[in-house]
C-alpha cells in the first residue's frame, strides 16, 4: 500500500498526572501483515484507565510500555488484508491493536464484530474487555445474592455501568457513585440503579451512603478507591465482599497514597476484599461474551459510548478518563 | 459457703490506652450455681487482646462490657459444686467465666481439662480459643499449600505461635515477626520457624522481609496491623491470602488510624484479604480441639504460657498484652 500510517508513540514517562508530552504522533509506512495476521483499518480505538499502569517503569499486571513504543490498546476495524483463513478482507473485527490508523492484529486473538447486535464501538465497552471485567468481577468476586445491596464506584464508567445492570438482573439493590448530575440521571433513569450519588456534589460520603444504603453494603465493586471507598468500608455488612477492580483515584499518585486503615474494619463483618484481573478468566471469555451479547440484544443491558473524534485527539481522550469526562465507554473514532 | 469472692469490675471506659483506673477489685459473696450450672474455683484466667474491643461503647463482634460489669473471660478451674449431671465436684474444666476467685459456668458451655495432655493453663491457649483461632484462621482463611511462604505477625503470641507451627506441619516456609530477641529465639530454636524478625530492632521492615522472605509472601496471618503489615502488603505473591485475625497495633487508637492505602496493592497479585472470627467455626470446634490436643500430646506443637501470679495482678497482665510482655499465652494464676 502507498498510504502512510499515523500512530501515537509513548515518548515520555509521566511523573504524576500524564500530559500531552507523553505522546507523539508520527507517520510511517502502513505495516505488512505476516502469516496468520490481519491488516486492519482502525475505526475505533479504546482508551482505558489501566493503561496508566503501563506508563510506569515497573512490572505490574499489564506489561509496561517502553519509551519509544507505539501505544497499544483495543481496536475495532475493518480487515484490509488477511493472511489468515479465519477472516476475509471486509470483515469487521475487534482485538488488541495500536493507537493508529492501521494496525496489524493476530488473527487468533481477534473476535468478529456483529453490527446487528450493537454498534461497533460497543465492542470496546460492554461487549469487550470492560464488559467482561464487569461480568467476572461482579459475579465471581462479588458473588451477589438476590436482595443484596451492591455499591459501585465509577458507576457511570464502562465497567461500572455494566456491573450495576448485571447486579439488577441478579435481584440486587444497586447504588452507584458517579461524578455529574448527567451521569446520575443516566444511572437511575436509564440503567435502573436504585440510587446514585454525585460525589462531586458532597464531601460527606458517609452521610450520602447512609441515605442511599441504610441497610449497609453487601457487595462493593470498586473502580476508584479514595474517600468513596473509605466511606463504604465503614458500612460493610456481615460477610461483605469487596471486588477491587481499579483504583483510578490513585493511579497518578507520585508517592504511596495514605488513608484510613481498612484492615481493622474487616474483622467484625468478616469481610473479604479481593483484587482481580479479567485476564485470569480467559478460558471463560466466551461465556461472558455470549451472555453480554444476549443481554444487549434483548435490551436488558443498556450501554453508552463517549466518542472523541479523530486519532489526533486520542491522548486527550485518555487523559479525560482521569477527570471523568466520559459517560460509559470512552472511545476514539479514527475512521468511519 | 462462707467464703467471700473477689472479682474484678469494669468501672471506667478507657480513652486510648486503658490503665488501672478501668478496673476495680471488689469482694462479694460466692455465687450460687443454678440448675445446669457449675460453681468453679478459678485456677487460671485468660486475658486476651480482643477484650480491648469489649471496653468500647459500640457494637463489635464481642458484646461490649457495660460499666459496672464483672469482667469476663476464659477460665480453668475445679468444680466445687455441680448442678449438672455432666460434671462432678472435683472435675477440672474450662469455659467462659469471670475475673474472679469463684465463677459460675454453664455446664453446657464448658469442656473438660485433661492434665495428662497439657498443664491446665494450656487450655486457655493452644488447647483453647487462641489455638482454635490459629487453626481455622490459618487452614480455612489462609489456605496454605506446601512450599508457601507464610508470614505471621504477633508470632510469639498465643495465636501466632500456633499458626506458625501448623504452617510448618503443612510444609510451608514460616517467617514470624515478634518483639524481643527472647521471642525470636523461641520461634526459631524451639518452634521450628524458618526465620523471625525482631521488629523492635529495626524500622525497615521491608528490608527485613526481603531478607527472610525473598520469594515474597503467599499467606499472611495478621494479628497486629500497622507498619509490619504495610511492609508485607508490598511483597504479596500471586493469589496471596491475608487472614486478618487481629490488629492489636490499632486497638488503643483514639481516632481512625491512617497508613498506606492497600487496595491498589491487591490488584496485581489478585490477593484476597479476609477478616474472620473463630466463633463462626463453632460447629467445627471439636475437630480443632482434637487435632490440637493430638499435636500437643505428640510434641508436634509446642506451647508456652506466661503466668502472672495472683488475681490482683489481672489488669496488669491484660495491659501487658499491648506492650508484648507475654511469650506465648498470657494467663493469670488465681489459685493452685
Amino acid at each position: 500500500m502507498e498510504d502512510t500510517n499515523r500512530s501515537w508513540y509513548f515518548v515520555e514517562r509521566p511523573a504524576g498526572e500524564p500530559d500531552a508530552d507523553c505522546f507523539e504522533l508520527r507517520a510511517a509506512d502502513v505495516p505488512e501483515p505476516a502469516e496468520g495476521e490481519l491488516l486492519v483499518r482502525v475505526e475505533y480505538l479504546s482508551v482505558d484507565p489501566y493503561m496508566r499502569g503501563r506508563m510506569r517503569d515497573s512490572e505490574s499486571y499489564a506489561e509496561p510500555w517502553d519509551v519509544g513504543d507505539v501505544l497499544s490498546g483495543g481496536v475495532v476495524g475493518e480487515v484490509i488484508e488477511s493472511k489468515s483463513d479465519q477472516y476475509d478482507a471486509g470483515d469487521l473485527v475487534t482485538g488488541e491493536g495500536t493507537w493508529a490508523e492501521y494496525s496489524v492484529l493476530d488473527a487468533g486473538d481477534v473476535a468478529p464484530v456483529d453490527p446487528e447486535i450493537a454498534d461497533p464501538p460497543a465492542y470496546l465497552g460492554v461487549l469487550g474487555m470492560p464488559g467482561r471485567t464487569a461480568y467476572f468481577g461482579l459475579l465471581d468476586v462479588g458473588d451477589p445474592n438476590p436482595g443484596d445491596t451492591v455499591v459501585v464506584s465509577g458507576a457511570a464508567g464502562a465497567v461500572g455501568s455494566v456491573v450495576g445492570q448485571i447486579a439488577k438482573l441478579n435481584g440486587c439493590r444497586v447504588v452507584g457513585f458517579a461524578g455529574s448530575d448527567e451521569k446520575i440521571r443516566w444511572l437511575t433513569d436509564d440503567l435502573g440503579f436504585d440510587a446514585a450519588v454525585n460525589y462531586k456534589a458532597t464531601d460527606d460520603y458517609g452521610a450520602a451512603l447512609e441515605e442511599v444504603a441504610p441497610g449497609g453494603v453487601d457487595v462493593y465493586y470498586d473502580n476508584v478507591g479514595g474517600p468513596i471507598t473509605d466511606a463504604v468500608f465503614t458500612k460493610l455488612n456481615l460477610d461483605a465482599r469487596v471486588a477491587v477492580c481499579g483504583q483510578i483515584a490513585h493511579y497518578n499518585a507520585e508517592s504511596v497514597p495514605t488513608g484510613p486503615r481498612k484492615l481493622p474494619q474487616l474483622i467484625a463483618p468478616r469481610a473479604t476484599v479481593q483484587g482481580f484481573l479479567v485476564g485470569d478468566y480467559a478460558t471463560r471469555f466466551e461465556e461472558a461474551s455470549e451472555q453480554l451479547a444476549a443481554w444487549v440484544a434483548s435490551g436488558e443491558i443498556d450501554h453508552r459510548e463517549t466518542v472523541v473524534e479523530g486519532l489526533e485527539n486520542a491522548p486527550d481522550a485518555f487523559l479525560g478518563l482521569f477527570s471523568g469526562d466520559n459517560v460509559g465507554k470512552q472511545v476514539v473514532r479514527v475512521a468511519e
